[in-house]
């Protein structure tokens, strides 16, 4: 009896350290947003998009403290649109009594180990859209949208899916978050760019496009390698079990087919990119990884690895295309966040049907046109709010000359850049 | 009885495991100081501030094995003051009996899991004095301190406490080190920095204070979110345990109080460099969360998020304020490093009463006194001694010139910075 | 009995879920050799080295999937030296029942996670080979190489020592991959090295030896802090098992062995660029901590701290000569790959005997030959075939230029380096 209570103890606590370890991989994953962002913006716009990616990440940390957890998991909910509200977390009090007396509801891990979890996801939400509004968006008009975001409108849909709600019920699946993450994301990025305008000089009156190269491609790939790596985190995490032999295996097969989504989204860009331009763009290499990455996340168990690939490809080539056409569009996305997270989001929720026999193209459909409409309206209010009160877009002056000076003080790199810099 | 062994066995592995992946983080904080302090120097003074800290990380390490470990945990201690000298490591000889054996004293870890654990910590601290002797200091001079401060000052301080020494018998708490790590280092800092004086041109005769910009602000962004990644190995390492349930809660509260503290001390202090300089300043949002988080590390474990998220927010704004004192008192520091681990790790020691019962402002004050004059006191006794041997500045010619190409013969961008840069 | 049951999927349980973390250690490193070569290169060919790391990893993972894999681990081979062909990954279907029913073939982990370990080895392997070929080599050439090198030069040799053919049943040692790793990354490269020739303006025809620095060192510092961290999982999970006492202890040994060596490789290497140079070098210092790696890699187990530190002091000075050498007989390798990855590496090999009582030096030659034989000579005839395909050097124009143009269209840091940049 006390050997079988030690059994469930350490399997607890198994399942807590896991979840821990894969939190704090997704964690860094916000590392991997600020480094991507910041290669593929300009010079002079550096130390602006740093500095809202550190300080997005800490809002998310504290406006899902206080109150997006509650909203997201509320324990009971008024019903399956709206959950009511409630603000700060509990705590694991009694938890060793209920482990120890097991049966169907026992906890097997902790709940502040699954808020961790739960918070970083937030700000993965959040750090897609910090890149498709770069180098021309007011930093405290960007927070003040983020604290909306994290506290309200993402919680708000997650509670649908993943806190129970009535996407849920529908039959609405989406293992670690297409949609639930990564669309909500691109949706409030595409409010944002629609109602920001393009860049300065990005589309001249002639119809041409301008290509306006990242400064900094190192970091540019640094980023997307972090990604990778906190992917295994993001995916293999939501499993939420590690700890008997079929859920070890099931979280095994998420990070081969995570990792063979990527590698095939990479290839399947590399190739795109040399037949569509006749050159090897790196910058769609590091997109196709992204893509073949989000486009995995919405069912990563079921497919077997050689599926995983063929998703990955699809949303390789996919996102060429997406990131083409979009500039056509004239909806000006520095980083390609629309196109990764938003178009390529879409993809990984339709591919869950080609593996999971639960899934129907119905409720994918269902889920993918709810999140996008409640996150791309209430997204687009909410900018427009702050627009009203305190303008989202900089001057064309502080635009021309950089936002880093204007917003920040400070160049982020005073040194390489003389005032003749080519990145005005 | 065959399976309760193996059951001890399991927990056993459970927490060297556990112990090992923590200490990897810890050990990636290494390159955190490495980028975060390579991005706040000049161009010319960069190459040298990698190889100090490389190779301050391999010297703790290697002065460490040799003798601070035994020193630090020396088994049976001579008395609470003085722990005699032991040297080499033990083994885990006869582990397996002993822990299936069980008992009050069976081991729970592996010995050489918990020595990794504490190298990474040695090296921790004396990564923070690297940054704030930066762009002046001679490095085969820092490199001899390194050896005095790594193999015989911390292990002492750190026998006192966390050995079992006097200052753990007075009461003194001190979770996973503010006072023993941050404030540590910090003292050695500032003994160095009192010995060498201001960098040329830091602070003129009319009594101006020259701002001089770091080369590389993506760096020092990068090097602070890998800090905040190896926090969580740091102070979720410190619990020393994780395999039941009261220890796996332990270890996820610390986690998210860890995070909060860094998010909050990121908002207080990005909103304070606001209100005092009209500028959302990245540096300051950076030694914001630094501080978020050696404010949480003398107590992760008792405070509710919503303490540890105020503890982080008063560490933000006094670390905004210390750096613009120190500034005043021309006390010269390249990236804040005395303001973040000193006058903030001081905070974090006191603000342990605040949540911890049995913590008393007397003792905290006791352990904070014996430490900043201890390590305050050998460090500059041992900077003054390698002054008198080999000279602790380098030329003024050199450090016009940047001590890279003196010390290392290397430019660390020699592309991107033409003679006429700016940073001379 | 249901709780030894239970107590066996834990086990199975933890070792899948260390398996797992390990191989995303290992993974990691992908980004630590895109780093640390983006770093040594000039700015004008980063971008498509960059592109190389990228779709190298890519390219490992697809290749090893459908083939790889099954060449190097084929189940029941039809000798010790030819495995057969297999492709396409099998899964973990029937494991609860063979975990339950125990016994001395019962499995202890996943499959999956074992290919997941498996297949960021490859990659690691690869990787080594880009830095070799840097600034000369065709994109596409060497993405093809990639392909047979990860789909079978690697493979076959893999399976001769891990995969139980003629090399293993001979006794050759090679705990982590010294040899099958390490030593076959170097000889392909050294292979292609030979066939493609060196940089223009390396060596002039008056016999004097240029420097070509690399444009961005803090990258290659970050690169060396990413592959050590990413070395614990390198080695530590060559352990394959972590779940009882004696398994937990060997884990913990090897991380302490991996830390030593690569930390006195690091001070080895700098005192010894000293001595040579007048300078502490800090591109020496780096590849001393690499050194150090790869030396101990072979036998992380069996040594002391202490000899494992002496492995290293070895790997370290060993590596700068090694470096000087080969600038001598005009073996031009831009980031000293051959050096660390292939003369330490047999030095990793014959160091076994130091400790491990089974090893035999002619066993350890015999490994270090076949190896060598066999991967240099395949890959020399590999890249003969596909030099007379499409060749693999760029015109002399592009080298001019720089390979980032000519191959990406994409400059890597555009705004830093104007046309009268030093790099070309």
């Amino acid at each position: 009896m006390e050997t079988a209570n030690a059994v469930a103890e350490l399997s607890y606590a198994l399942d807590t350290f896991y979840f821990l370890v894969m939190g704090a991989l997704v964690m860094w994953m916000a590392a991997g947003f600020a480094m991507l962002e910041a290669g593929l913006v300009r010079a002079k716009n550096t130390t602006e998009i740093l500095t809202k990616n550190i300080a997005l990440y800490a809002i998310a940390s504290i406006m899902y403290m206080l109150m997006g957890y509650n909203i997201m998991y509320p324990g009971e909910a008024v019903n399956s649109w709206w959950p009511g509200f409630g603000s700060i977390l509990g705590s694991d009090d009694n938890a060793v009594n209920d482990v120890v007396a097991g049966g169907e509801d026992a906890p097997y891990y902790s709940v502040l180990s699954d808020f961790f979890f739960q918070v970083v996801f937030v700000a993965t939400a959040m750090s897609i859209v910090s890149g498709a509004v770069a180098e021309r968006m007011k930093l405290w008009a960007f927070l003040l949208f983020a604290v909306v975001m994290t506290g309200f409108i993402y919680p708000m849909q997650g509670f649908w899916k993943w806190g129970g709600g009535f996407l849920d019920q529908a039959g609405f699946l989406d293992f670690a978050g297409s949609g639930v993450v990564h669309l909500t994301g691109a949706s409030a990025a595409l409010a944002g760019v629609l109602l920001l305008g393009a860049r300065k000089g990005k589309y001249t009156k002639d119809g041409k496009i301008n290509a306006i190269p990242g400064a900094n491609l190192p970091l540019a790939t640094l980023g997307t390698f972090i990604l990778w790596l906190g992917w295994f985190g993001f995916n293999g995490g939501s499993e939420l079990k590690v700890s008997n032999v079929e859920e070890a295996n099931a979280v095994a097969l998420i990070f081969v087919n995570t990792n063979m989504a990527a590698a095939a989204g990479v290839v399947a860009a590399l190739i795109t990119s040399r037949l569509l331009f006749g050159k090897a763009d790196l910058t769609m290499a590091l997109n196709g990884a992204l893509a073949g990455l989000v486009a995995i996340t919405a069912e990563p168990l079921t497919p077997t690895p050689l599926l995983a690939s063929t998703i990955g490809v699809v949303g390789g080539i996919l996102v060429v295309f997406s990131i083409v056409t979009l500039d056509k569009l004239k909806i000006d996305d520095p980083v390609g966040a629309i196109s990764v997270h938003g178009v390529v989001g879409m993809w990984g929720l339709l591919a869950v049907v080609l593996s999971n026999p639960e899934a129907t193209v119905g409720a994918q459909l269902l889920g993918l046109g709810v999140i996008f409409a409640w996150v791309f309206g209430t997204a687009l209010i909410t900018w427009f709010v702050i627009k009203m009160i305190m303008g989202i877009r900089v001057s064309e002056e502080d635009e021309y000359e950089g936002v880093d000076i204007a917003e920040c003080g400070l160049e982020a790199y005073p040194e390489f850049v003389g005032t003749q810099g080519s990145g005005k």
